[in-house]
């Protein structure tokens, strides 16, 4: 038998299903909510309800939308002839806190990954093909991770790009600012090395 | 306007009011939810819906109960002549864990601050006397915290129940297991001395 009162061992069961969310953490978490008041556990088990009913994915840029089109998507002072290509949605959210791009997005919904049996077939490869058929664009900026398989989606995509004649882009990869060279791996440092810009 | 669904930006301001989960945890967890089996998610939601409508406070001890008397309470197995008394129904999760205790809690629901304004009447002091009267007590063991708030709340609890007779102790303070002498500060030394034991 639990010491536990049922409802509040559920809801630690719940939470600690969420990643980097131990028992300790839920616990804690379970506590607080029963000493919080009834109104905002109510409005927080609300929001994740909508959350599944009502959220949709952009029928353009594959972005999670609440309508038929994301708020980027929708916004008209965004410029049309960009499109910045990403792993997932949440790295969406990366780029538009800098506030300094203003293209579209187009979301793969992962990256390519023969381990993981992840092929062109599995991310929206062909939908940025046909976004680049389709639309006026003037470049395309591969925004994968600097990964090993971010890389390896980000070449598979440049090829896949290049008889559309648009330009296509990838992230500049380098020091991180504010960062320190004592601490940089090699693999960093080689390629600031070859990035470098002439001042 | 927000570059999130709208829905998305709500479970995310909604998480973010838990105690220590902040803009970018929120933001991390509701993208996991979003991927998650729309199952896993209805069932945290009912469970917190749940935690608010069916937790009540037991009319013995006062922890969570789901019942008019908690797990511990029910258990006809607990000793009934010792009760340990917590600050908080959390606290009692910690003795239950060590598995070493097998009499009953009462939780006081805070401890004594004068600094807060939180009196004997804020706390469940009045009900802890009134227990004593009722039940045949061998031990009331005085478990609050190891801090100035904990110890005064003590102190003022042992006053208290002196009259009854009941015989009232209180945990031992010095050196935590595995600790190291080094680092130990100066009280936590001063006590483990005063609290030394003869081998």
């Amino acid at each position: 038998m639990s010491l536990l009162a049922a409802p509040l061992e559920r809801v630690i069961a719940e939470l600690g299903k969420l990643p980097s969310v131990g028992r300790k953490t839920a616990q804690r978490l379970a506590f607080h909510l029963l000493q919080a008041p009834a109104d905002e556990v109510r409005d927080l088990a609300q929001a994740l309800l909508d959350l599944k009913d009502r959220i949709k994915v952009c029928e353009e840029c594959f972005n999670y939308a609440e309508e038929e089109r994301c708020p980027v998507c929708q916004d008209a002072r965004r410029d049309r002839s960009v499109i910045c290509v990403v792993e997932e949605a949440v790295n969406l959210v990366s780029f538009e806190r800098t506030g300094s791009y203003r293209g579209l997005y187009h979301v793969l919904g992962g990256a390519l990954s023969p381990l993981r049996d992840i092929g062109p077939g599995d991310i929206r490869a062909q939908e940025l093909l046909d976004r680049a058929g389709r639309e006026e664009l003037t470049e395309v900026i591969l925004a994968t991770n600097p990964n090993v398989e971010g890389e390896a989606t980000a070449v598979y995509l440049a090829r896949m790009l290049q008889p559309t004649g648009v330009k296509v882009s990838r992230l500049a990869q380098g020091l991180p600012a504010g960062g320190d060279l004592e601490f940089t791996d090699d693999l960093t440092l080689q390629r600031a090395f070859e990035g470098r810009r002439e001042y």
